[in-house]
């Protein structure tokens, strides 16, 4: 992968995982935040400025609960559908990824939402695959259980199936709009898909003509074995969380080394981990923004954040005592490992790790100077830890601005990232080929 | 009904019915249609120029099904949430209406996208609730049948019932953002509904705080009883077909007359038949403009669409013979009566009612001039056979372009029509209050 086979340098992929009330906990509580789960001009006017900054995408991740203990930023969200539509209104080029679940959804319902966003954006969807992490959603469905991992996993394989064969229903040149003939589309290019599964079963056709980019982009967000399998069989984008470089060359290696057992390259699968940046002018000023944050950070739900992200209750265990022995967790097993590893390795009380969740989540918080934070990028895209990265800024808009204003002009100094759209669909952003129908030459 | 207790003059409400392929069969064959079910620009336009004449809102029907025999505007839709979410950011004060099935979806999907529908568009959202008229539809959805008619309301009840649960999850006054003591919310003013009903389970809270307009305005479109009833207990607007003044006048007593037993008033709903209006600066031109929609229409699949609206197969009667005798549609019930009573009456072949059909689906045409229009609407306005109308052009943009330049202004001259919005929500238009939140005051 480290050598292109084309005449143009590989370059950074970069995406804006938009939080209205930000990434850090207290993101909300820095004075220059717009707080706003649900305020679309902040949508709005990050979306505007990411897309002249370049950036391949904006990315919305989701939830299906809420509650009065939730993070400010899970407790109410827009659809992101609903919200991407309108995002899409006052932008021309910029990506627009929005997560839906596989567990707590209907393909049909999926792959249409999609669709019309493809259309509505003429060329700018993508859907992020996941399988919901939280068991308590189940609640919300009418149905008693959450699935286990491994069953979550096999309805996803199967859900993403329907949903790209359904895309596939209108052959691209199905629509005629012939008014001298009135033939409005040629019946013989609509497809039914006739699907029938182990959980689901789809007649088609669908009622939306073939996107414009044939498919929406896939992402997947799930790093578990099952997860990369999933991942390397259906995603071109790979949302994952990572800490080191190591652990990251390792998971990079690992899934691009899954492709060819699907038959695909490694060019057409892009690893970006998360970073949550911490930007000064100075390193004392960075490093005295991260600390202001996490001084704003109220640790009294600490116990039920961690306890949510581990998939265990710690809530009795002390604050300031070590992560307690912990089995497994079914559920959220990736992201769990993630948390647990890091607390061994830095060897973390409780508070410790919690102020790292508050901040990122579990992802990589790189802080430092414009140059610092480019280095750090660039040391992962280089060492093939990383195709690019989703930039998860502790607070908006001035979170994004900082790196917008300050970092992304560096990395373009080297090189490593577009100063002007070459295309106009998200396929074109990325590199990505668009799929043909599987209908295609029939 | 008649006299209003307020010193406002009773006035029309007008919701323009979308449609971008044109409501008639043949409308997109217009020279000057800009044929597209799928053409956003187009959908921006009508919809701009819907709200230039201050129409309360546009409204969008939906189906979950596709196929090669499909009517290009059923064939394929943007997704009604993706679409509207979109015409919102062009628009300021036309309210914006979408179709969602309570037989197809999760009420906590639907409280959620209508939430942020009315978040996005600051108050303007509304849900056309249905139970889905096509059984086939069942096919696409992973379950063998499609609930009997009496079963698909039950569930309905239910489910409204949820949906408006959910969008009182959060106080008014629950969301603070008080950044110097740290509360984003107040977790006192979040609640947790518990619903546990005979089809549905779902525990809340939604995680969208409160609509800005309380609730979201709820539509309903199925006019037989059960649909009459679940209107008057839910709804605050009712769509219907309807084809004489009498039968309309019926209907709209029917249907108020219900309210009472729900502890409702008559001024709490609005009744809104569909009007597909044909008009020219004469009376002649009228007519040879709707000769030549017919002319264009193609009658080959005529049989298979009567089939579809009238709930049973009449592919095997001769096309210029009269409609045969019919066991009563368990599936459509208002909608086939209402067709069956139209050919009845009228003693129409099965190709004449197929023409009546490929041009207003049932709904009621009118053509004239603009003053002979704006009579049949205020005819049946004043006459207690309607509160306003859904209007059907034949074809975009320029059917309704000759509603709003030639007959909107003459619904003003009589006083029947606003000249500005006096308000900026869709319950202000529609003279609605805003729902009281069922934990106020615990
Ligand atoms: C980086 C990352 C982002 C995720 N984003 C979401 C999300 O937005 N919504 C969600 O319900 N689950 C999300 N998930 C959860 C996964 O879909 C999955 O349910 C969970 O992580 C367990 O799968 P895994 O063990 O393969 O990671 C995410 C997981 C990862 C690793
Ligand atoms: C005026 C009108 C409009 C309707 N619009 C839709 C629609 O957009 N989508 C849909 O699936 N069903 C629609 N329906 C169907 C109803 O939801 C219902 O399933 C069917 O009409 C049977 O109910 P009823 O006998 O009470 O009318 C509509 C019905 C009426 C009367």
């Amino acid at each position: 992968m480290s050598t292109n086979n084309s005449n143009t340098r590989r370059q950074v992929r970069l995406g804006l995982f938009i939080q209205g009330a930000g990434h850090h906990v207290a993101g909300w509580r820095h004075p220059d935040a717009q707080a706003g789960s649900e305020n679309l001009a902040l949508m709005q006017r990050i979306t505007q400025t990411a897309e002249r900054a370049k950036f391949d995408m904006v990315f919305l991740a989701d939830g299906l609960t809420s509650g009065p203990d939730a993070h400010p930023s899970m407790a109410m969200r827009l659809e992101p559908l609903c919200l991407l539509s309108a995002l899409a209104m006052g932008t021309r080029h910029i990506g627009l990824a929005a997560t839906a679940s596989t567990t707590y959804s209907e393909p049909y319902h999926v792959a249409r939402a999609f669709a019309s966003l493809d259309h509505l954006s003429s060329g700018r969807a993508a859907w992020n695959v996941v399988t919901t992490s939280y068991d308590r959603t189940a609640a919300n469905f009418t149905r008693g259980n959450h699935p286990d991992h491994a069953l979550r996993y096999e309805m996803a394989g199967e859900f993403v199936d329907v949903v790209k064969g359904l895309w596939d229903s209108w052959d691209d040149d199905a629509v005629l709009k012939d008014k001298a003939r009135g033939v409005y589309f040629d019946p013989a290019k609509v497809h039914t898909l006739d699907h029938k599964g182990q959980f689901f079963a789809v007649k088609g056709p669908l009622n939306a003509s073939r996107p414009p980019q044939g498919h929406p982009v896939v992402i997947q967000a799930g790093s578990s074995g099952p997860g990369q399998d999933l991942a390397a069989r259906t995603a071109e984008v790979v949302f994952t969380a990572q800490q080191t470089i190591e652990e990251a060359q390792v998971f990079y290696r690992d899934l691009k080394g899954r492709l060819p057992k699907f038959g695909r390259e490694g060019q057409q699968l892009h690893v970006m981990p998360g970073v949550f940046p911490v930007i000064g002018r100075t390193e004392q000023e960075a490093k005295d923004k991260y600390a202001q944050l996490q001084e704003w950070t109220d640790t009294s739900g600490a116990l039920s954040l961690l306890s949510d992200r581990l998939g265990h209750d710690v809530s009795k265990y002390p604050l300031d005592g070590p992560l307690p022995e912990l089995p497994e967790s079914d559920q959220l097993k990736s992201r769990a490992k993630l948390l647990t590893d890091l607390a061994r390795r830095e060897n973390l009380t409780l508070r410790e790790l919690y102020y790292l969740v508050a901040g990122a989540r579990g992802h990589r918080i790189v802080w430092g100077t414009p140059v610092q934070v480019a280095d750090a990028l660039e040391e992962w895209f280089t060492g093939e830890a990383a195709d690019g990265f989703n930039i998860m800024p502790p607070y908006f808009p001035g979170g994004l601005d900082d790196f917008v204003e300050l970092v992304v002009p560096e990395l373009q100094r080297r090189g490593l990232f577009r100063t002007e759209y070459s295309g106009t669909t998200l396929r074109d952003h990325l590199g990505l080929q668009r799929p043909v129908s599987r209908y295609a030459g029939r």
